[in-house]
């Protein structure tokens, strides 16, 4: 070895508010000679995800905060160039906690290998199976438990996760409504993925909107914003209405706490149930999200976009394209050429 | 008939806040005579519930609001004076929607028939049975869900239901804490009912406090209060923690909505789940309830103590003990003397 330089983004501070590129520090450096049992990756695509800036943070979330000087922590995939490790070969294509970073030596754990099968893109792995897949998946149909005729809303519903959560609520035979902040976004949703109907909440008036698509009210709330937007919906749940906490977009780059919603007291009369979850609860359980995403995708009943960023140089400026809303899709970094 | 006089508080205005007796009229009327299939109830007991504040707006909640004129309504037990219903005889003792008066002419619609045992005292159908040992029982058990080992920690912990809530917790073999309003109530919880620890929320710093008790988080939060105490318990609820909300008796005089917590967010890294539940959903389970409490009670295991006030003229401002924290135990007006 030695002929290789790895290129990484390694956190230099704690961001306040949105992300700068200040916070990160470029770094290059030779990549040492493998050891027994290590794999070369050589990283291909990078997701780039809201709960990116959480891992940002000092102290304990759900994982614990990435440490100041280390590579910033991504979920990514990549080609394995070389191996030391009898699990993997040359040429097999790997998924996991590669990092901002263009290649990772690793003893392999924590690596999934991916199939190679021809007509499933690489980026697929991230738009539609995945870490995406499987929130939409599980948080949809295990904490949401949506029932046939209910009404579904989704916010940040043109998102990666939103859009699938949506469809998946359509195939099991909701009235699905998104929320979403542009009317290109929202045209997409009611167009070409079979949303009911979508409410721009920048230029529309939500709570008076949703109570026009929503007469009767919210049976379940698939939330990925949190704040305004949750109270409104919270306002005009129904009797036994779920309220599914996958995210708070909207809350990730606050500088301090915010207010909770002013509609909670009414969980009580409602007997409403509101419940956070994280995906990787579901890891073992991700062939049956697979399988099922894999068919419903092959039936044309669910569809999906990606929103790729040229270059890991531009990680940290494009990770603030999901929190000002002007990604299309399910945002990816393209780190280095797919293999031939 | 005609020879008896019926009083009654009629509600006269939506209270602002803590409860006027003005926000009351005290009307007399005589009483008709009865038609077929109708029964004379004499009111005995009437229970006073933080919901009844409530039932005084209005609007849609749980039940829809009282209206402007009519007698108050309120959970009541009250013995058969007459009956010209087949079902129902002369000395009978029954519970229900009987109102804030001292009779009630009924066709028997919505009430219940309680069991007279010499050893069990009326009053016990409000401190240890009825809609309080439900809610204890069916919220804490059902939508609590606490295993062995678990802390469980109760806000309001000195009021009916939260005292039932507390004794509970312990027999499912929880350690619990309760939170109460003042230094009787406090040593009331550890002393005499078991608790583990109990917190005085006017004179301690709730937050230190609660991490002393339970330095490796709450498991379980059984909610009457809201508010503040709600947002500090969120934020040490461990991994997989339920809250259950049974009331937030601090919001029911508020002239404004109030935000929410500020911990809410901690909801997803901690896969925590916040449920609303309503008494009423659990009726056809009551015996059940009943039995187990009933046997609790006869094996010492469980105590409870009841606050009983003189004359149903003192209803309007005895309520109010409610949210003043001024009431020992469950708050009764006796309105009438118990049958011989």
């Amino acid at each position: 070895m030695g002929d290789k330089v790895n290129q990484q983004w390694r956190l230099a501070a704690r961001p306040e508010g949105l992300i700068k590129e200040t916070d990160f520090k470029w770094n290059e450096e030779d990549l040492p000679a493998l050891r027994e049992e290590e794999i070369l990756v050589r990283v291909v695509y990078l997701s780039l995800d809201p709960t990116n800036r959480g891992w940002m943070n000092a102290g304990e979330g759900y994982l614990p905060g990435v440490g100041i000087g280390d590579v910033m922590r991504g979920i990514a995939l990549g080609v394995i160039e070389e191996s030391k490790n009898p699990k993997f070969e040359e040429g097999d294509i790997v998924q996991g906690m590669l990092g901002w970073q263009g290649y990772l030596i690793s003893n392999g754990k924590g690596l999934t290998k991916l199939p190679q099968a021809p007509d499933i893109p690489l980026t697929a792995h991230f738009g539609l199976f995945g870490h995406i897949g499987l929130s939409a998946y599980f948080g949809l149909l295990e904490i949401g438990q949506p029932k046939e005729g209910e009404t579904l809303v989704v916010s940040g519903a043109a998102g990666a996760v939103g859009s699938l959560t949506g469809q998946i609520g359509k195939i099991k035979g909701c009235r699905v409504v998104g929320i979403a902040g542009t009317d290109e976004k929202c045209s997409w949703l009611t167009d070409e993925l079979g949303f009911d109907a979508a409410i721009n909440y920048k230029t529309e008036d939500v709570a008076k909107t949703l109570k026009k698509h929503c007469p009767e009210g919210v049976d379940v709330f698939f939330d990925n914003v949190g704040g305004d937007i949750l109270d409104i919906v919270l306002s005009q749940i129904k009797l036994r209405a779920r309220i599914v906490l996958c995210g708070m977009i909207s809350r990730y780059n606050n500088t301090k706490l915010e207010p909770g919603p002013y509609s909670l007291p009414l969980l009580i009369p409602r007997r409403a149930r509101m419940e956070g979850f994280i995906v990787l609860d579901y890891l073992n359980r991700a062939p049956e999200a697979v399988i099922a995403l894999a068919g419903w995708y092959a039936e044309g009943k669910i569809k999906y976009r990606v929103d790729v960023v040229d270059g890991l140089e531009n990680a940290p400026t494009a990770v603030n394209k999901l929190f000002d809303g002007s990604n299309k899709g399910k945002l990816i970094v393209k780190v280095s050429e797919e293999p031939g």
